[in-house]
């Protein structure tokens, strides 16, 4: 955690800001870079019977870190897909709890 | 947003679906058609050392719009599944927080 | 429900430990079987600009059953990714709530 999990978005174009995206959010966060997972989901979208492209967007599964945080991560997220050639970005944020997250057998 | 999140359905019939449910879905919302996304998952379920199909489930990530609303909603989302052949259905939703969701760089 | 979503663990291993893990999940939530899904997400990964394989973790969609319980799924879950050989196992679990969610028209 955070884990980053992203829609609509090409393979390459993740690769491309994996690197300086983890770079900026490590500094806002103030959390390890081996803490971060980015996925790329290979769902479909369809709208009106066809397959189609959708805005990008990126869920955040994370513990809460307070409006301020939260609001310079959503920031960063869309700085670095807007330079990959997405004008329009969704970011969400979908906080866990601390007691119901495990490693290995303990909750943190 | 409202995002539906379909697993255990076949591309096909979420295509066939598509229109006439999101057409309903802004009746009974209010909100805009380009405001929906259909995401078909192309998860593998297991169960018992195989792989197995699944009673089709669908989570709607949107923000919460009361539970009269909800009940209507739920109800197009089963109607549509069972007109596609599938008897039944599972929907559940999941909130998402305003403060938490940004449109670029702002959130609602 | 309860739902499993699995990622970073191929569906081969998921398979293996499929049955032994429902089994004793069984017995400590008291559901039966049938109720549970094993969702194998076919998700890439990637970090520093690669793709890479993740620390398994496994995401829980249920209702709340309390700590005690929760600990006990969560232990059950470490032990059998263990044994299917990953040393290190997150689990993470998201509440669902009864009345958002339905079988067909009706929420529980």
């Amino acid at each position: 955690m955070p884990q980053l999990i992203i829609k609509g978005l090409e393979q390459d174009k993740v690769k491309q800001i994996s690197k300086p995206l983890v770079d900026e959010l490590q500094q806002i966060i103030g959390c390890p870079r081996d803490y971060f997972t980015l996925e790329v989901v290979s769902s479909i979208f369809i709208m009106d019977g066809e397959e189609r492209q959708i805005t990008p967007f990126v869920q955040v599964n994370w513990f809460d870190r307070g409006q301020a945080v939260q609001d310079q991560v959503a920031a960063a997220i869309c700085r670095h897909l807007q330079q990959a050639g997405c004008p329009q970005v969704e970011t969400f944020f979908v906080v866990l709890e601390e007691n119901r997250y495990y490693e290995n057998q303990n909750h943190y």
